[in-house]
């Protein structure tokens, strides 16, 4: 088990572009959500993961787990209709950290979140000029929400 | 991905006990269940493992992963609180196939079930006298439901 501690913003702009380093393309469905746990699907290229993530906003438990692609693929077609997203996330590398800005597709279009995993909870942390309102609270934002979501969320 | 193609049966009496070959302990809760998805991690001994199944009754898709005990540990402690079932299974091996008899334990004391996996859905079965009433088609008897009742069912 880890924890993943991570802050959320909604990105303003276009400037966090000049300092990407990496770019991919995720597809992500969830098996099944409740009390906060969910189960998500990912696929990256050729690469498939199954992530299982504890209740919480700022601090949540996490375990991850490598699957096949094929199987990956049949999730999403098959168990994950209207709980599932795309998105290109980007990598902005910053003060040792690394800003992960997903550009959402789809009917989330228009949506730009960007996300920062920290080494602790207290972690102090620079806040780029391009990230905006913190949502790392706010559950209608949460990428498990985000995915049956018909339109980006408002306010 | 595979299917499970399994039906389920009320157990009567004990004199299934005379033809059991191996007994295990299995302790299993679910993560989250939705739309008929369930993802259940299961402890049998040291070895551990993530179940996804899909909607159904007689016929369902599975895929399942073999996963580290301590992080089933953690999610069976951590992440299923009251989604969680104990039980003591034991397997019957008749015709060519292998009864697996579940003896219920906790708040489910009383309920023994067996199931018997099949090749087809139409596959031809025949049915020993200690199997009751069917239950494949019972949502309440489902394990992902049993898991979360606070007795066996009734009736």
């Amino acid at each position: 088990m880890a924890f993943e501690i991570e802050r959320r913003f909604l990105v303003q702009g276009e400037a966090w572009r000049t300092d990407v380093t990496t770019t991919r393309h995720l597809r992500q469905g969830y098996l099944a959500r409740e009390d906060g746990v969910s189960v998500r699907v990912r696929v990256a290229g050729d690469a498939a993961r199954l992530t299982i993530k504890g209740p919480g906003g700022l601090v949540r438990r996490e375990f991850e787990y490598d699957i096949p692609a094929r199987d990956a693929e049949d999730m999403l077609a098959l168990l994950c209709a209207g709980r599932s997203l795309r998105k290109t996330r980007h990598e902005v590398p910053l003060d040792g950290l690394v800003w992960e800005v997903d550009v959402f597709e789809g009917a989330l279009a228009g949506l730009v979140v960007a996300e920062v995993e920290l080494p602790a909870a207290d972690h102090p942390l620079r806040v780029p000029a391009w990230a905006g309102r913190e949502i790392t609270a706010d559950p209608r934002y949460a990428n498990a929400a985000l995915a049956s979501a018909t339109a980006p969320p408002r306010g």
